[in-house]
């Protein structure tokens, strides 16, 4: 009696399959955002695939547990799948103390898992690109973050009036909400981060709620709305605020500079929800914002602090891959998905040996080969070659071949030819 | 009043950090990795961290559990981070059925997690190389396998004489069983896999307990302790035994044609724990054997079919980053883990604005560059751009520049010049 099948389980919610055909998209974005990285002078790093869970409740409470893949390891541990990079960076960066030369430029590709409701844009394993700069306070390494942004897009193919990167800044909100004699922010703040996604009403309500007049509710509202530099100027009166605008000021000449001032705008109204962030703060939309955000960061300078270490200054952002990929999609900057090869090596006589051996010099040199991988009739061999994408089948025993050498077909053209291994190598196609 | 200061939660134990001194050796595997599969055809797969449970235990059975890291998640899901690819690859194959166009060939660079003591060359969270061929019981697959094993670990410049390919087949020992009389093979198999491991003394009683007489044990014992094809052609007689290893004979003759023969033994004494392999089995040691297998494999021709698909004939290995890079180490064959980037862009005013311009223009044309973060002593700059690895110097305000060029400073030799960007960006440094 047979046992009854087993039923294979599915992929679970939430995540993804890489097929190749996906995979090769997966890869095409990774090696830009590397490639970027890398000539920004970003120097890679990569963590754990979990942390004690501790390490996120301390930098964000214990409401981040809800959200969070956690779990009890077989020695009792509390861990969690990481949400996000930042925190692993601040253990890194409190573990080396002063043997770390600072400031450094690091990057990272995580993969990071969140327990949410899985939706368009958004799943519970994605990847995301982290480049962050440590131990400068200074608004040149937003500058350096910010171009670097701008650059890798336009290397996905992107144009300045494809994206927008909204810059605000903690500082300068704070300094407002100071003038206009708000004192209790952190119970503002997460009204304020809702702003555009609730009602008018709802604003003004919640805010009335927090103590907060109405007064101080209509000119947050328009300060929040001010869509340039001067604009901002007309409304702020203390040194505190103008050091803060001062600083943007700075940011945007230095972006301007670069190569990278088109595609950035002044929007107050971006606040980001994590309560670490403690100076400039900025978001990347595509243009007529119909997608969620591309990226997102700002500066962190307590956050090393928070987690146990000295105070060391940081700044960063993270690019999400499921947003770019739809963006990249819908503008057909995606490339083909499809297989290639250099070559594909057949046989008329189905000679394994010397397809193997044939293969392995042409591999020797550098190429991708491919070849039957059990005797098979020669139409089938360049219906494979045809569908693994080679550009050239080599003949292993073709009667016009030199000695030492083969005939060969140029898949793309048709033409036929033969030539010595060296010869063949060398074909343009 | 402060509240006590947190203490900073350490690295999960078992698992590792990457910082960029480690992360660039990590890439310089995996690239190697990845470039020798891709010359070899295979294309790259991923699949998600974690699986359902039942994946993994309808494949190894219920004693599985205790060596994963599985928890339920949120939505009372049983599932584990994954200790092996395998699994994730049949549901691969299973999910699309006839739509795969078969033989294919697939490779991957997961990372696993195995909840277990963790000891030299063996950690909780590591990183494995998977080929897999599926679709073909034809012995070229392992072939195609074998080669690739053998040209990459080349291509990481060990020698033949490094390591060696130990082959054993299922096949052919099911076979000698039944010659010798012994029918009831799960339980031995264990046995035979611990072979090496216990006291002779132990591997006889253990085999005694599962009912083997002393004349077969002995033969057994024997049998795999073969040193060559003559001497097993010796020792066995029926046909499916021959027919088993004129399999193992085909494959070394064509091994030996692909250039990759010199490091292929037999080895009989090869068993590999898992359950599921049905032909061909093998492990890569170093020469010596002095540390862990480097990668191993075999045939698995079932395991679709156990885990509730249609019977898909299937070939791979794994080959860890652990014990390889420890290998490479050892030999001296890990490349520099030092940063390095071909311009730093300095300036002897301080003017952070034309900075950023410059190296706007360098990274446009694909180099990599850095350059200070904040106003800085010239003294500083070149020691910042010495500590980075930098090939040039390149003064933004150089008095001695060209009109529209720069001053440029060559780190290895001191060299001192000026020219266009384009001049400079041409030195060959």
């Amino acid at each position: 009696m047979n046992t009854p099948k087993m039923q294979t389980p599915p992929l679970p919610k939430g995540t993804r399959d890489f097929y190749p055909e996906s995979m090769r998209i997966q890869n095409f974005i990774f090696d830009i955002w590397r490639k970027a990285a890398l000539r920004f002078g970003y120097e890679e790093y990569e963590g754990p695939m979990f942390e004690h869970l501790e390490l996120y409740t301390g930098k964000s409470g214990e409401e981040i547990v809800s959200q969070l893949y956690d779990f009890k390891d077989k020695g009792d541990r509390h861990i969690a799948l990481r949400p996000e990079m930042t925190p692993t960076l601040a253990r890194l960066v409190i573990q080396k103390g002063n043997s770390l030369k600072k400031p450094f430029k690091w990057f990272s590709i995580p993969r990071l898992f969140r327990y949410e409701r899985a939706q368009k844009g958004r799943l519970r394993e994605f990847f995301q690109l982290n480049l962050d700069i440590i131990g400068t306070e200074s608004i040149y390494a937003e500058a350096d973050l910010l171009s670097a942004i701008a650059y890798m897009l336009m290397d996905f193919g992107l144009k300045t009036e494809d994206f927008s990167i909204g810059v605000s800044s903690r500082k300068l909100l704070n300094a407002y909400l100071a003038e206009i004699g708000v004192s209790e922010v952190s119970k503002v703040y997460p009204v304020l981060d809702r702003r555009l996604k609730i009602e008018k009403e709802d604003f003004y309500s919640e805010l009335a709620a927090t103590g907060l007049s109405l007064e101080q509710t209509k000119k947050l509202d328009q300060f929040m709305d001010s869509k340039s530099i001067e604009e901002v100027e007309a409304k702020i009166s203390s040194d505190e605020s103008k050091a803060a605008l001062d600083e943007i000021k700075q940011l945007f000449k230095t972006l301007q500079a670069s190569g990278a001032g088109k595609s950035i705008t002044l929007d107050l109204s971006i606040v980001r929800g994590l309560a670490y962030y403690t100076g400039i703060v900025f978001e990347v939309f595509d243009k007529g914002k119909s997608m969620r955000a591309i990226a997102g960061g700002g500066r962190y300078d307590s956050l090393c602090e928070k987690l146990g270490g000295d105070k060391v200054p940081g700044v960063g952002f993270g690019m999400g891959d499921v947003v770019l990929a739809n963006l990249l999609e819908e503008r057909g900057l995606l490339p083909s998905s499809k297989q290639s090869l250099d070559f594909f090596v057949a046989s008329f006589t189905n000679d394994m040996d010397k397809i193997f051996e044939v293969a392995g010099k042409f591999r020797k040199l550098g190429y991708s080969v491919n070849h039957p991988l059990s005797p098979t009739k020669l139409g089938k061999q360049m219906e494979q070659a045809n569908a693994q994408g080679a550009k050239v089948v080599v003949y292993v025993d073709g009667e016009k071949a030199p000695a030492g050498g083969f005939e060969y077909k140029v898949l793309s053209t048709g033409t036929l030819g033969a030539g010595t291994l060296e010869e063949i190598a060398q074909l343009k196609v």
